[in-house]
């Protein structure tokens, strides 16, 4: 199944990581940014196997106290390890916590963000804590919270 | 896509939530069960972009220290809404906090258990608190951590 056509997805680095070693630093962070679709909600219920009504039927959203149908926050949540993994390939998540503030619709631009608060050695690898932070709309907070990785190396890969 | 195929999922009860009135209550738990395959591991990646090869690649894995491919942490964390949402439907996710403690690999059967540990009314609707904890072999936690979660009503559905 391609899903290629069904977002939008860009890698930025903020101005504090662009050493010229590209080696991971504590104040660093690395951005993505995604567009959810209906077949996004849908791919998530078949392989989850959830189908919360909240997703899929407008009424219950509504009911809810939502204009539309929310994009399922663990989907969206899934942002996180995606940008860690992307950059360190072979990343252990450990921990993640996760605050859903608000809700992210079909056809929202989310940019999400993981930037490293604390780097410790563990003899060849590395664990490093991030804060966590999914964006709509370039200011509002719709995921917040933090996670910690364990990464075979600081080197981020392009 | 029909992946009915590739799952065990049952739902259960703990001894304390059989009231005769099936209304959940501080102590009820509840539990379902699922053995995650190799196309859900692809189906993750489809549906999240990432594509870590620890969860793809034998060597990978081995290098990490695992002795197979895990399955990717928020795709089995995906279970505690899962649960929440199939017996409250219409469910709003607020917040959760996730341990990964042990991998999960493809075949191990999977025991995810929601308990509530605190109820709060807000006008027609619930805050609930749960801890949240998948096993395997019955008695080993791959992931430990709690959520809280709006539900519409207190009434469980079968």
């Amino acid at each position: 199944m391609n899903r290629s056509w069904s977002f939008i997805s860009y890698f930025k680095y903020s101005s504090s990581s662009t050493d010229s070693n590209n080696i991971l630093k504590v104040g660093n962070a690395l951005k993505q940014v995604r567009v959810f679709t209906p077949s996004d909600i849908t791919g998530y219920s078949q392989l989850t196997h959830d189908s919360n009504p909240l997703h899929y039927d407008l009424q219950c959203a509504k009911d809810a106290g939502f204009t539309s149908v929310p994009v399922p926050g663990m989907l969206v949540a899934s942002l996180f390890p995606k940008i860690i993994a992307s950059h360190f390939p072979g990343a252990i998540y450990v921990k993640q916590t996760l605050e859903f503030r608000s809700p992210v619709f079909v056809g929202d631009e989310i940019v999400s963000e993981v930037e490293a608060t604390s780097i410790r050695q563990m003899k060849e690898k590395y664990m490093v804590k991030f804060v966590t932070t999914c964006f709509k709309d370039g200011e509002i907070v719709v995921i917040g919270g933090e996670a910690i990785a364990i990464l075979p190396t600081l080197g981020i890969k392009e």
